[in-house]
């Protein structure tokens, strides 16, 4: 019986029901006979009022002053739960990010963790307490000031002390029971995975699934930690996400994962590029010094008679208006024609580490979506997954056609062949 | 242009327009070349709503927990002002009782500044920046655990801050023009006082007066550092509170500072004490060892027949149940006939350092609640102060015909004189 760590996001904290029913659930797996540290989100739409609140008060708030402010919201849900424990017949003692060692860079807003030294959980822990921790939120190692870690920060906070602690798992309680197959608003039929490799879930994270961040697992990944996510309104297992299958259960590892989608970008194209040497190092160059996170690149055959081509990329849309400004302001230096912009595009991805070995899938998945009557408007690829963009509008139908065309669908026992059947 | 420590209380920063107002204020106290340091309490009723959300989640909130929890409150507060500063183009930086330094005891919901070590606010200060720091709250010397002050607390931090950086005065902002003669809710024509001594503050403070708690006064008298409170919503000068008046403005001490009263305490009657040496101390440890902080205690004479006297003290009413248990407990041992209980008392204190030297005002201050009908139930005097316990319904008629006959009403320009008058 290790130590074990959770982490339970806003929506399993959002009124006092909420941090009782959470608390009765730590106290379990205390009783259980496990060290627990419990990693905990602000309460509900704490965050939101606290971005309101600041808004009023100054146009643009954000550094230092901000990440003072949102901090205020874990330490509210960490008292809470504490004390709602400690009611339970339990000793709990909280901590702030910087009390638990929580040491980052000093990027405010978006700080990143570089170091982890979790002395006093330790000590609490030995002393026989649950150890509460604020989520999303550290201290700057060299100015120590109050930072915060950016979407997602409570669930890398929970990875980063699971690996700290050396714990057998990092549990992440969230609204759903565990990573769908796809999207189960979009469909129906998506089924919870068991089991997941750390590599297809990166993979599912970065084309739009929200149920864990890519940042979240590449952290877990880089230390083994085994992420077991988790419904907190239910007792059901989850599912895993691992190096291998956890425990007796032989789970193979599927050759589709699931089907992901993404409608939060946009597309840029860069039209009639001189077809020459550095030229697109030069476009890309002027995006990124303005900090901006490109997705997909594509660039066109040239175009013999003029020597000119396009070069298209995504980025998210929140994005699309800085990046056009950066590249106008470029434009004489680069040598383009003009710009246009596509803020109507979605992106499916079809992911599975079996599809390095079976080369029919990526033939299937076009043909799932040209039975769909969907057009394809750019296409990338890694070793194991293959992404397209089409029209927003098209999103939908479109991971519907390719999840029923894996036999990801709950009610078929059905499960695609690859190989022998040639297809 | 020295160093100025503002503390602005909850009231002040109620709302977004409540921040920006006072952020307005402290960048004017900056523009007049001041270094600025404020404290700042929670917004409005946030702490109120803290302790009900704690409440819900446990029935008896406290210690350790309860503190982390109250803390966010500030932590808001502070934040939202630094931000509103900023947008008014002036450098502001927030810190939280530990990062100013605010080192207390370990005694959680009610702990005492046992150092103040600025180093941050020092080093802020000379970069330029305005610094705000969290009211009320501090770190504990020991385990490094956040710790709040207690009632008042906010007040305490602003001069135990001015003490350690060496301020010029400490402002203390609030919702009232400054101290009065009397509470003007009771006594309409109550004047507000330009400045008042250490010493009579401090009676005041303990007989019943709002406006500055005993203890924060107590810190700055021994500091000396001179307190000016003043309303936030005006900008007229409040109440100096000082070793001697401020500035060029000579100002007489006057004989009569005010009338405080009290309505929040009990009176407890030990009734049939054996005459003997030790039974007084035999009850009042009691009390005592249950942590109940008493205030006036009258013993009657005893009546020659039985050897049997009786033995009364005032106490707040929320200690009323605990005393009366812990008495009943030692009954047997101290030798008592039997206990009574009332809670319908109020207290009427009249200050005023210039009673040292005018025996008149006992006279005048009995004859005045004589001729106002009121019945004296305890007397209990300072050599700068008489108290007496009545009624609680006759309270307010007390205090305003003492307040009368002293010659404190606004409208009056008589001011009572004593010795060459033969009263």
């Amino acid at each position: 019986m290790g130590l074990v760590v959770q982490k339970y996001g806003g929506s399993s904290v959002a009124d006092a029901e909420g941090i009782k029913r959470v608390a009765k659930r730590i106290v379990d797996t205390k009783k259980d006979g496990h060290q627990v540290v419990v990693v905990v989100s602000a309460m509900g739409d704490t965050t939101d009022e606290l971005i309101d609140l600041a808004e009023q008060v100054s146009p643009m708030p954000a550094g230092r002053e901000f990440d003072m402010l949102l901090t205020a919201g874990e330490r509210i849900s960490m008292a809470l739960l504490a004390m709602a424990i400690k009611n339970l017949g339990h000793e709990a003692q909280s901590f702030t990010g910087s009390q638990a060692g929580v040491i980052t860079d000093s990027v405010h807003n978006k700080a990143r963790i570089i170091d982890v030294t979790p002395g006093r959980i330790r000590t609490a822990l030995d002393e026989g307490n649950i150890a509460i921790v604020a989520g999303f939120q550290g201290v700057s190692q060299d100015k120590k000031d109050i930072t915060t870690l950016g979407r997602g920060g409570s669930d890398t906070t929970a990875v980063a002390l699971a690996a700290a602690l050396d714990a057998e798992v990092c549990e992440i309680y969230t609204d759903v029971d565990g990573v769908f197959t796809a999207d189960p608003r979009v469909v129906k039929k998506a089924k919870k995975i068991d089991w997941i490799s750390f590599e297809d879930m990166l993979e599912l994270a970065a084309s739009g699934s929200k149920v864990l961040l890519h940042r979240c697992v590449e952290y877990a990944r880089r230390y083994n930690i085994p992420i077991h996510v988790r419904s907190s309104f239910s007792g059901l297992q989850g599912t895993w996400v691992s190096n291998e299958p956890q425990g007796d259960r032989k789970v193979e590892q599927a050759i589709i994962s699931g089907v992901a989608h993404d409608t939060s970008e946009a597309k840029i194209t860069v039209v009639g590029v001189p077809d020459k040497p550095g030229e697109a190092a030069a476009i890309f160059r002027a995006v990124a010094d303005a900090e901006i996170n490109i997705d997909m690149i594509v660039q066109n055959v040239s175009a013999a008679a003029t020597g000119l081509t396009d070069i298209s990329f995504t980025l998210p849309k929140a994005e699309g208006r800085k990046a056009i400004d950066e590249l106008e302001k470029a434009k004489t230096a680069i040598g383009f024609d003009s710009l246009r912009y596509d803020d109507q595009i979605g992106k499916i991805s079809l992911v599975g580490a079996g599809m390095k070995t079976n080369p029919g899938v990526t033939a299937d998945f076009f043909k799932a979506l040209s039975d769909a009557g969907v057009n394809i408007e750019l296409i990338s690829t890694s070793e194991i997954r293959i992404s397209v963009v089409t029209r927003a509008d098209d999103v939908n139908e479109a991971v519907r056609a390719v999840h029923t065309a894996f036999g990801l669908d709950s009610d078929s026992d059905e499960a695609v062949v690859y190989g022998g059947t040639g297809r």
